[in-house]
Formats: C-alpha cells, structure tokens, sequence
C-alpha cells in the first residue's frame, strides 16, 4: 500500500488543527453537525443525479484504488518483450505457445495478443482490437476519474450554500447580538468543509486516480507496441529501442541487454 | 426509471432543508417569490436567446430523458453480431436477409447497416456513412446538453443580480434599521437559489446526460466495428476479440463462446 | 425573424424591473449614470484594442444577424441532391448544367460545387477546395462570435472597476453617513449593470450566433458529401443514406423517397 | 499606424475619470503609489520567472507591434499566385525564375517557396518545409502572445495581495477611526489597478496580437496552398477556386478574373 | 544559470514590502506562523495524495532546474545535420560511423539515431521510435509541471481555508473588540500567503517549466527531421530548408552555408 494518501490527507487535517489552536481557536467549534448535513447530503445528491447511485457507492472503492502504489512495470515489461523476441527469432513464433500461460502476473492483454500474433492475425486487426480495447479502457476509467472530480466541484458551492444558509437565519436573529459572532462563526464552517473536502479528500484524489491511470495506458500502449513489433519480425534490437521511449531515464540501465 | 435523479435531487434538497432547521431557521423564511422571478425569468430569458424558444421549451423532456436509465446493451450486442458472424460463416452474407426484421428493440442503426452489408456495399462507404451518422447524432445531442450546462452558468449570475438588486434595495432604506437583518436575509435568497438551482438541477441533470450520450455513442461505435467487421468476413473469434474491448471487464464473463 | 432574441431579452429585462418592484424599490434608483459610462466607455475601449475599430462597429449587424431564425435546409439539400443524383444515372453528369442556374436560393457553394464536378474535376481537389472554404469560412464567422464573447467577458470586470471606483468614493465621504446607504447603493450599480449586460445581452447572443454558424457548417457538409457522393456515381440510395446522417429524427421521413 | 489600440486604452481610462467625476469622487484620490509598486512589481517578478527577462524586456515591442494593423493581402497574393499561374502555363515554371527577385513586400516565404518549386522539389519535401515553418512560426509567435495573457493573468491577483495587504495595514490602526475611510479606499486601489491594467491593456493586447497571428497564419497556408497547386500543374481556375476560399466574401469580388 | 528566476522572485517580494512600508505597515505584522502551517502543511498533503510523496519530494529538483537558463542549440544542431548530410554525399552514410562518438555535449538522441540510419534502419521504424521516444518524453516531463501548477492551485484555497480558519476563531472572541482588528488582519495573511505562494512561486516556476520542455520538445522534432532527412538521402540544401524552420529569424542568418 502506498502510505502517501493516509499521509498526505492526515498531514493536511492535522496542520490545519495546529494553526487553529495556534491562534487560540477550540477545536470543537469546528464541528458543525448542520454544515456537515448540507456538503455530505448535498454532494451526494448532486453527485447522484450526475452518475447515478451506483456509481457514488462505488467511490470507496475508487479511494481503496487510490491509495494503492501506481504501478511501474516498465523495465518487466520490456525485458519479457526481448526474451519473447529473442525466443521468436532463434525458435519460431510459434515456439511461444507454451509461454502463454506463464505471465499470470502481468495485463491479461499480453495473453490475449500472444495468441493472437501466434495465430497469424494481420497485423492491422491486432491494432484495430488493442486500440479498441486502450480507447474504451481509458474512456471507462476516465469516468470513475470524473465522479471524484466532481464531487471536489460540488462540495464547495455546497459550502456557499450552507453558508448563505447560516447566514440568512443569523440575519433572522439580529436582536441577539451576543449569539451574533458564534453564529457567524458556524456559518462559515459550511465554507470550511466544503473548501477543505473538496481540496484535501476529492481533487488529490481524482489526481491520484489520473495519474495511475496514464500509468496503466502508457503500459498497454507499451504492450501493443511490443506485439507488434513481434508480430512484424523486428530483431531484438529494434524492438528494444521502440520500448525504451516508454521508460524514464534512470529505468532504462535496468533493462537487460539484447545479445 | 431509473430513480437516482428524484433521490438525488429529492436527498439534496431535504438536506438542505434539514441542515437549515438545525440551526434554527424558519424554513418559511427561504421562501422569496422576488428571488424565484429574477433566477427563473432571466434564465429563461438568458435560455432563449442562446437557443431559441423551442429548445427550452423542450427542456422538460431533457429532465424525462435524464430519468430514464442509461442502457446497457453491450454484452447483447456482442452476442448478436457473434450470431450474425456465425451464420454468415456457415451459410453465407445473404442468409442475414430474413434476420433484419428480427431485432427492432434494438438500435435502427443495425438494420440500416446490416442490409448495406448484405446489399454488398463498399467497406468504406458503410464506413462513411456511420461515421457521418454517429458524429452528426453526437454533435445534436450535445447540443441538449448544453442548454442544461448554460442554464447551470446563468442561474448562479442571475443569483448574484438578485442579490445586488436586493442589497440596492436594502441601502435605500437604512433609516428603518429594525427591517435591515430581515432585508438583507431577502436578499441572500437569490444566491441561495441560483447556485442551488444550478448544482442540484441543472448541472448533475447536464452530467446525467452527457453520459448517456457517450453510452449511446460507445454502443454506435460498437454496432460499426461489427458490421465493418462482418463485412470483411472476419472469423467470429476476431469479430469478438475486437468488439470485447467495448464492455468493461465484468460483462465479459457473460459474452457466449465462440464454437 | 425569430422572435426568441427579442422575447429572451425583454423577458429577462422585465423580470428584473417585477422583482425589484417587488422588494419595494424604486426602478429610478436602477438608472446609474456613472456606471453606464463606465461600462460601455471601458468594454468598447477594451474591444476595440482587442478587435479594432472595425469589428466593434460591426456588432449591431452581429445582433440583427443573431435574430434571424436558424435555417434548416437539411431536408430540401438532400431532396435536391437524391434528384440530382437520380438526374445523373439516367442523363449523365452533363444533363446538370442546365441545373445550376435554378437553386438561387441555396448555399451558392452549390453552384460552384456542380460546376467542378461537371467539368470532370478530380475529387481531391473538389475536397481541398471545399475543405479550404469550410475551415476558413467556420474561422472567420468564430471571430465575430468572439467579439460578443469577450464583450461578456469585460463587462462584468468593467462592472468590478465601476463598483470600486463608487466605493472608493464613498469611502471618502465617510463623514456624511446620511448619504452612506444611497451611495454604496450606487456603486452596486455598476456591478449590476456589468453582471446584466454580459449574462443578458452578450453572452446569449454570442451562444445564438454560434449555433448558427454550427447548422451552417453543417450545411456546407452536407453539400460537400453530396458533391463528393454524385461525383463518385454512387447510386442514389448510398447518396441518400450518406447524407441522412446530417438530419435529426424528424426530419428524415419528410425527405422524399429513392426510385 | 492602427489608431484602434490607442483610441481604445484612451476611451477607456477617460471613461473611467469621467465616471469617477461623475460621482463627485476627485481624480487625485486615484493616485496609488504603493498600489503601482505592487502591481508593476509584482507582474514583471511573475513574469520575469515565468518567461526569462528576455521576453519580458520584449513586452514594449509587443505594444508596437499590436498597434500596426492586421495585414489583409489576400487578394493581392491571390491576384499573384494566378499571374504565376498563368505564366506557369503559357512560358513554363522556368519562366517564374525572373520573378522570384520582384516581390520584396511579400513574405519571403513565396520566394523560397517559389525557388523549391523551379527546383523541381517534390511536393511532399514542400510540403513538409512548409509545415515546419508555419508550426513553429504559430508556437514562437503564441509565446508573445503568452506573456501578455500571463500579465493579464497576474495583475489582478497581485491587485488582490495588494487590497489584502492594506486592508491587515489598515485593521493594525482600527484606533484612529477617522482615517479609516481614506485607508480601506487606499487599500481598494490595488485592486483597482489590478483588474484595470489586465482589462484594458493586458488581455486586449494580447487579443489584438492573437488575430494578427491567425491572419498571418491564414496568408502563409494561402502560400502554402498557392505553391502546391502551381507545382501540381493546377490550371489556373482550379488554383483560383482553391485560393478563394481564404478570402471573404467582400474581398472574392476584388480577384481579377482568369482568362 | 539564469539569474530571471531569482531576480523575478526577489523582485516582487520586494516589491510587496516596499508598498507595505509605504502604507505605514509594520513588515513584522506579516509574519503568520499559524497562516504558514496551514498553506504549506494543506498543500503538501494535498500535492502528496495527488501525487505521491516521491514526486513532492523532488520538487526543490524543478526549482534548480527551472533556474537553468533554457537552451538554445537550434543553430548548432543544425549546423551539425549540415555537416553530416553534405558528408554524407560525398563519403556514403557509412563514414558517419566515426562521428557518432563526437557529440557528446548533444542531446544522446542524436547519437541513438545516427546510429540507427547507420544501419540501414527503415524510415518508418526511425519515426516511430522517435515519435514514441518524444511523446513519453513530453509526456513524463508534464508530471513535474503538473506539480507545480496544482500546487498554485491548491496554495490559495489553502489560503481560504486559513482565513476562514481565522475569521471563525475572531468571531468567538467578539467580547475582546480591542483586539479585533489585529485577530482579522492575522486571518488575512493567509489569504495572503495562499494568493503570493501561488503567484510569485509555484506557476511562475510551472511556466517556466512549461518553456523548457517545449524548447526540449522542438530540438528533439529538429533531430528526428534531420535523421529522417539524412537516411531519405536529402541534398544538403533541401535539408538545411527543412531545418531552418525551427529556427527564430534572427538564427537563421547565423546557419552555415551550404555547398
């Protein structure tokens, strides 16, 4: 698990705790039971009218996914490309049938092109299904991206709402300007959470979920690239030097050489 | 129907209402008739000029059509044209004929397509002919969502015009002081409703449909790949490998084999 | 003409004056000298640095322009394009000629358009020619979108400058707080006008202005697909299947059938 | 000289003095030297990270040059590349090698482009010269417009930190009441500046630089377009059909017809 | 090292003192430890889920980096190709193999590339290998803008939050109205910092970012059009075209001449 979510998140909660006793402020005013009410069941509302219910109970599992570390397979990935393409050259295509099944690990996709280039497809309908299944992947994923995106977007209109709220039935009780500042203190807790969900919990987040999901394209493309440099019969070398684009410059060491 | 859009809706304004009580509001005092007249007249009127009266007045059946679920045809789809590949395998293009009748639950586009095919029409003209299709159908719908995005963009200004026209009222009669606190409450209604109206109906109803029309637009997308790809004649198993890339990962498993 | 523009702006525009009436002000109070100086001398100055002179001058042809009905000739292009389509199988492509005088009325692209194809003229560069005209007609016709888009855009600044310019001045009369409500009033002017000007006026012409230009585009594609398709010799059928796309729904059972 | 982006800034900043007069404020009062230090400093500190000093030492030459006015020689290279055509025709492409050294007042590139085409240079090789050379034309060019976009960008953010830091200024002295007025609408001034320099010099400028850019790119793809038709062997009509579409419709009239 | 990013910098904070001395402020008011723990701890937590820690980690690495003065080889490298290509007329492709040693200030592309033509590579595999190579490039050095530019996003909401976080501490102690005025200027310094961290360091430094990787982007396009010309056997006059394009107009004259 990748700590720096709990960590990120927490680090921002607790400073934000420290500034406020710093300026001599009591914790416990932050809590607004009536402001939590309005961002929580407001979003929420918005958000289930925007995607539907099943999406917005799906959001745990969207944070579960964003706590994980973003993958780099990179440097596997082309290494298992070479030995595919040494073993092609010296054996045949076809002696990697029995390899198929060993890369449990790894993207399925790499099992299903490997039988597909095995099997002689044309090279333009291996394209044709990866680029499908890359483009729709990315459009799927792009939308769990765009449920938190928007939920950083809703949360502090909502804030302003609470806030008008709060401020419109203060405005109700002038005739008890003792109550006068705490009042106006909760209505701005609503502004507070709103901004501070928003800007700690769901934005990060959606960048989070954005960031792992470049990752997972970039090593599909990575994947459609290799098979189709298997496919055509390239020498391990250029094969080699088409993957090393997708790797950053201190991986690129760590890749095996091609004899 | 699906219900997501009325709990949502029903759940944000609830919890407003709710939130509101909690701090000891009046729920009556968030009633403002002059609020109501400035967000609803000038966003219809904003709504008018940008896209004539008879596109707002068909706003309704835009709220009706974002009640209704968004569909999910793809694994039937997958599974009817594995069937159409299947049959035009073993007894030929032409015996398709007697199927185009079959299928009017689903997309017209099918049949359209389907009897291009049989009718032996080119590759490319098919190709053109969809592409045409889907991008102009694209294009339309879009335009539905737009007038629920600008509706969502007028509503909040017209708030704040509320407001300042409120507030110029207000300032006009500071000598009655005991009126002050009620007024400027009355003018806080305007905001309230116009980023209220925006957030909680217009925008997630906008989102709503939007992704419905990239549904549609994926299922179009799908329907052309089969027919492009029963028109080369590919063997059912690369007709399913290339339109599998359409469904998300747990619609797979429900896809019938290939024989 | 269409209606909408006039009925969308005099709603708008009486709503306001209805509400504010309403609150029990007095519409008098509304007119701000000072503020309409400042809001049209600066979003003039500012467009006309931005566009030149020219162009400014220009928008009130941009406002008839925008009240005149969006047209929709889909129905009666395709139905023109299936009879020339049917008029070429039967009499060659030569029988047009006497043709290209009769539709006056039309896009005069059309005219140009027959003429190239009569002449024999090689398909790729009747696409380059129409594809040049298009691109370069749909750029010019963005930019006076645009000068009504940034208009919205300044004023609601310029409306900020003339509200704090009013409460700079206010600030300095401090000693006469008899004056202080009406004169804070006066600076909100400037706001609302800003505010109003944009969200009333501009920005929902620039919105009508550019959904004209997407329908004539539109048009001029389907013009461009016809062209194409008649020079092509496809038969009518595949003609009339091309150019369906472009109509919605609706339209498409009006348009006349194929022999 | 464009008297549009001087009368423009002019109209404007005495419409906003006049105004000012207008509500009895006095102009004097306008005068903000710790405001202009915030502003001007803080925009050129911004800048100057932003884009090197270099560039931004290059500001006043932008100003220059936004005051020439957008060329509009779309006829007369239409009129010259079917005069070359024509030529081309009767005399041969060498015939135009006398007529490269005649058009110094056009862009230099129709002589290089000219000289490649006598040369018998490939079309593709043209082409592809030509591409680079308008790419990163329009990317070097969109780097001044930039820095005007970013001043426009930075100043009202710096007329903000300018307002907050008068207003802390202002709330250390809440003692002596009597100056309060003059301190807070000191402290406006900055915001004034701030939202002023952007509106009416910064943006504007760099829209006036952004639509000279777009013709200058229109008149090199004219060029462009021009080259490859002569080197093609176009007849002369069909060059001028494919040429037209770059001019508007006003200026078609003003082509000297083909022979 | 370019000295912009540090005089940009200290320019403007400078400046902001300057103004605030100006205005009478004390600089030593301006110091907010609890506005400091809130802008830097929220956005370091917020850019940490975002991004992981490793990536916030390396974010003083952006700064030295964005200090470097940006490079401008364009007139060496193609001074270079001009050397190879004219070589490579007279002496064959293969007396090339020497030179790649020689380059070793260059970008390694150049190297990895003249290899490659060496070789007798084909065109095609050249420009994929590249294009991969430069669009993971682009794509990977985007990340470390990305940073920046979300951290000036998040530093002013942070600044919000803070001052929201202050107001509502002021408003508990309403009873101590002596001290009000100094509580509420201390909850404004973090608007302060919010607004000044964003503007004066973190998207300056992103824009500054931005212009390095588009001038690394452009040199790498120079390169692989070079190698693509080079290995089509391009006389050296119609590569230095090719080439030129790239260049400033004021870099071109100090291109070498050609044979």
């Amino acid at each position: 698990m990748d700590i720096s979510l709990i960590l990120g998140m927490g680090s921002a909660f607790v400073c934000l705790i420290i500034a406020f006793l710093m300026e001599g402020g009591n914790p416990i005013k932050l809590i607004g039971p009536s402001a939590f009410v309005i961002i929580v069941g407001g979003t929420f509302g918005a958000l289930a009218v925007s995607f539907g219910l099943a999406k917005v109970l799906k959001m745990p599992g969207g944070f579960i996914k964003a706590m994980k570390p973003t993958p780099h397979n990179g440097v596997k990935l082309v290494d298992l490309f070479i030995y595919y393409s040494e073993k092609a050259r010296k054996e045949g295509l076809l002696s990697l049938e029995g390899d198929t099944e060993a890369d449990a690990s790894f993207d399925p996709l790499i099992k299903k092109g490997l039988s597909l280039v095995i099997d002689g497809t044309d090279a333009n309908a291996i394209k044709e299904i990866f680029e499908i299944e890359i483009m729709e992947f990315e459009e799927r994923e792009k939308g769990t991206v765009m449920v938190f995106e928007q939920a950083g977007g809703f949360c502090p209109t909502m804030g302003i709402v609470g806030t008008v709220l709060g401020l419109i039935s203060v405005l109700s009780h002038l005739n008890e300007p003792e109550r006068l500042g705490e009042s106006i203190a909760a209505a701005f807790i609503a502004t507070l959470y709103g901004i501070g969900f928003a800007n700690i919990i769901f934005l990060p987040t959606a960048n989070k979920l954005k960031g792992q999901l470049k990752e997972h394209v970039a090593e599909k493309n990575l994947i459609l690239t290799g098979l189709i440099s298997l496919q055509a019969g390239d020498n391990p070398r250029i094969l080699k030097d088409k993957l090393m684009g997708f790797l950053e410059e201190h991986e690129r060491e760590k890749v095996r050489s091609v004899d």
